[in-house]
């Protein structure tokens, strides 16, 4: 059998709920001692190709990665829905129709949200949690973006993948030439890439944003419903989805560690990809720590 | 040549400032790869015996370990002085004394207090900084002890150890099951054992603390000024140091990672040994990740 890669598996597709969604499967197919899926949840207009392949392949090295495009983006068929709730559902239904029944769930920004969402409601289906430049609902700064993410995303750049300089680096010499191999690594791929999203996927992402990070009366207590163990990574100095964020996640869910990277911003799991995986793989392997 | 452990190593002495100071040195001494001894501080009322060995020797199974008693503390003669200032300075002393030009510092609670001043004052002696447990000048709750931390060391316990479950562990069953194998592990060592503190330390120890936690403008604007790689780790539920005090480390050190384990109080790497060694011992190592 073909050890397929990020930039090697194919593009491959499967219907539920109506949708017919795209996805690709890599990394080592472990089926003794009950090794599970890792299935990654992207941001905000993004598509599987901009996931970091030393994060990819680096997590796939022991064991089944899956990437996907949720609905409505890139690939994969039908609308993408106004609130983080129906992304949850339509997530469910996607990890089901492959006919699955226990993963792990990684979700970066938006991501995170929809994989909070999917482990309150599937909570059989979803074993270990790893969340990344994410937040609560009602979180700090999370009503609407950001002001420093209204300036970057509202910025023109001479290159359009210089956008994620701005959005997921620091500008610090360091974090920018981390930014910087970040660029080539996701170009890396050169057949069968995700077509960018279109014009209608960014207005309803942010609309259901705003929903999730309107205030409201103890905002933090449904993060008690999340029984799984929980990763929190994120960058010291997020100022996409502010870093506190990351601290109030650890503080509210039962079972949950905090990892915060120096002088890293939104993408701090794309500047630091050994040490993130590092981290990542041990906290899922899990048992050794009771 | 004996390779020594927790249990075995002997404890040895050395004069400096005079000041004659008690330590014990194992683990594995790496001379090639320029290799460095990590030197543990210790926390208020501990002497040498309340390091746990699965700790200590987890971590010197690839590194050159040092423990020791600063001035006044049990096998080390003179008086503990009042400001952390001084425990700073006659630490310093002590490490030199060995012959050491390089070395990595972990302080826990107090020690992290002590090893902040080390990294200041010693910029090239201490080459990376482990603060478990601790927290800036004027930090959150450090005035005095916390109302917690009065309530728990001003009870009376069954044994005397008792104590330290209730210092360094939740009250959850996990985590009192946890503590009660570290103080079976802390037990272990049956020869040469440190003395407990005389009722002179605890006293200057908390003046010390109060000086340092006092409020003041500006805070932590000197924690600018500690330029080594410094790994910060707590408990997520840390009421004697409260745990927000580690946040604000990571936020103003400028090339500090957090790691805050989950249903965790002051003593977090007691209550994750095994996980505490693997992260450390990663961002010891440090290279490989930029």
């Amino acid at each position: 059998m073909v050890q397929h890669t990020h930039q090697t598996a194919p593009t491959r597709h499967v219907e539920a709920n109506g949708i017919r969604f795209a996805y690709r499967r890599f990394g080592r197919h472990v089926d003794k001692n009950g090794s599970v899926p890792l299935v990654f949840n992207m941001h905000l207009a993004g598509t599987m190709d901009h996931w970091d392949p030393a994060v990819t392949d680096g997590l796939a090295s022991d064991r089944d990665v899956i990437l996907f495009d949720n609905a409505g983006i890139s690939s994969t068929s039908g609308e993408v829905p106004a609130s983080v709730e129906e992304m949850a559902v339509n997530a469910a239904a996607f990890i089901k129709a492959l006919g699955l029944v226990e993963v792990d769930v990684l979700g970066f920004s938006l991501g995170g949200l929809v994989a909070q969402e999917l482990a309150i409601n599937q909570p059989t289906l979803v074993r270990r949690l790893v969340l990344v430049g994410t937040g609560p609902r009602g979180g700090v700064g999370m009503a609407s973006l950001t002001p420093e993410a209204q300036r970057v995303f509202g910025a023109t750049y001479e290159h359009s993948d210089d956008l994620w300089l701005a959005v997921f680096f620091t500008p610090s010499d360091r974090s920018q030439a981390a930014g910087r191999e970040y660029l080539k690594r996701f170009r890396l791929r050169r057949e069968g890439r995700d077509p960018e999203v279109s014009e209608k996927v960014a207005p309803a992402q942010i609309e259901a944003l705003s929903k999730w990070g309107a205030p409201r009366e103890n905002p933090y207590t449904y993060l008690k419903t999340i029984h799984q163990p929980t990763l929190v990574v994120n960058g010291g100095a997020d100022v996409i989805v502010y870093t506190v964020n990351s601290f109030i996640l650890q503080q509210h869910i039962p079972n949950a560690q905090l990892m915060l990277y120096p002088d890293a911003n939104h993408g701090s799991q794309y500047q630091y990809p050994a040490l993130f995986v590092r981290h990542v793989s041990t906290f899922l392997a899990g048992r050794d720590f009771g």
